[in-house]
């Protein structure tokens, strides 16, 4: 919030009116939802327009009517609904951007693939690691995956863009990360995070037989291939009983766990228990350490 | 904002649900002003119920979709717009209300009247001292008054809830105010700065002809009656030609002035002049001396 304050002031000195002057906000997902929650609060809502400079601020953070900002010890508990009046996505951007940070918009793609887009899912098996390796600038792909990506997340947004109806496919990844995430900061970029709780509920659906085993290798490979983590040490059963209480408050008294069923599809459910939860982290933590000795365990 | 943070803590520790357990605020209109805006941030909108118990609470803070809390140096200039889902008026809060408290009420019910109901207006010609001595105990005249102010509002507020349209009648008295409450802090209370707000205003429009001599006097005199301020030193030419600015801000670059036209309704002007409002200013500073000392100058 004091990030908040500081735009709020500079609205405030340079005397901005309150319908006419769009604030612009150009950079990451942290600074667009900064800008964001401090337009909606001035004067009760000024109008802004996002031009998002990252892979996640472009597929993510600039879709949608929220903003918000962490808060205590939790991931984005203060924010409002306030759409911004325009947002130009523009990958050029992305060529002067991190790996690692690539990575982590990729991270929210695979989400959108895994819940609701086998076909987006099987472009980043075919692309994937060319996108990470040229920052979204290889001809054709690039555009087709944040063509998919993004579609993906209005379609799931735009009859529900105040959440009035909490299943929302669009939290898949959002169950255990929130609490792991800021548990871990600044150790997890929020997809690394995200990705972690999709490898979990990846295993959790495998283990119920939403998912074969085949399709569950599929997708921890990819992560792998993305250089994203699967594990993280704070994936032990106090933090994640911890992590899915929180989240239960957050659906208002439900799981309401989105969960993929195959590849490309979800469900939800809302009888997830700890010894499960335990069984399942424990089994990823050993096919992730087989991983990185190379020993190749299958999913 | 440090008090909406402590409200958000508390919901916090206390762990509460995001939909089924609506936050309660008892207490004034600053109260359910901060509780509305910690409730409207927590989870980017957690509902409450609003139980107003001062006169100002009820018929004003407590009507409408408005949260808000000061910031620097301005009036309400962060907040939202998060409607509660219920709200419970209860006049006998008002037995144990302070006199002044009352007399702060009834500024914001002589506002609607002044603007758009003549019928009130004559209401608080004839039982306004009434309420006053009672703290709206009056049978029958406290809740035709009470009914008539909050009415009046809803009518306003309901087609407008959102204020995209800057027209608005009540924001009459609340053009000159902000900036004379805020700096003149702790010294008015809200209610008061409207009222001197008003009265400024009433003489503006009595110069235009928009409301005769005869009604001029008449609501400067129910003013007093009311035991409301009707001129304050920060009423000079500087002090409103800032406040009038960043009120033109707030209307997006017109001035949008709501003045009363007659008693009972009202018109927008966007032409008043700094060499209008200090003359105003000056000849409402002199009746305000001359009533203090009894002479009685006619307006």
């Amino acid at each position: 919030m004091d990030a908040v304050f500081q735009v709020a002031d500079r609205m405030d000195s340079f005397g901005i009116s309150r319908r006419g002057e769009p604030v612009i906000a150009i950079g990451g997902g942290v600074l667009t939802d900064v800008v964001g929650l401090a337009c909606s609060l001035y004067r009760r809502s000024t109008p802004f327009v996002r031009v998002p400079t990252t892979l996640i601020g472009l597929v993510d953070a600039g879709v949608g009517a929220k903003t918000g900002v962490n808060h205590g010890r939790h991931k984005n508990r203060l924010g409002t609904y306030h759409p911004a009046v325009d947002t130009l996505l523009d990958p050029a951007f992305l060529t002067t951007l991190e790996r690692r940070h690539i990575g982590n918009g990729l991270a929210e793609i695979l989400k959108v693939a895994l819940i609701k887009d086998a076909d987006l899912f099987a472009l980043l098996e075919r692309h994937g690691r060319d996108l990470l390796d040229s920052g979204f600038q290889s001809p054709g792909a690039g555009a087709a995956v944040l063509g998919r990506a993004v579609h993906g997340m209005l379609q799931e947004l735009q009859p529900n863009l105040w959440e009035h109806r909490l299943e929302r496919l669009m939290d898949y990844g959002h169950s255990f990360s929130p609490t792991v995430e800021m548990r871990a900061l600044p150790e997890l970029l929020h997809g690394e995070a995200v990705c972690v709780d999709m490898a979990l509920t990846t295993v959790v659906a495998r283990r119920r037989g939403l998912v074969g085993s085949g399709q569950a290798e599929r997708i921890l490979r990819l992560m792998r291939r993305l250089e994203l983590p699967v594990w993280h040490p704070l994936m032990e059963p106090v933090t994640l009983g911890e992590a899915l209480a929180d989240t239960v408050r957050h659906r208002d008294g439900r799981q309401r766990l989105p969960l993929p069923s195959g590849i490309g599809a979800g469900v939800f459910v809302d009888d997830l228990d700890a010894a499960e939860l335990a069984d399942a982290a424990g089994w990823l933590r050993a096919w992730s350490a087989d991983v990185v000795r190379g020993s190749g365990t299958r999913a």
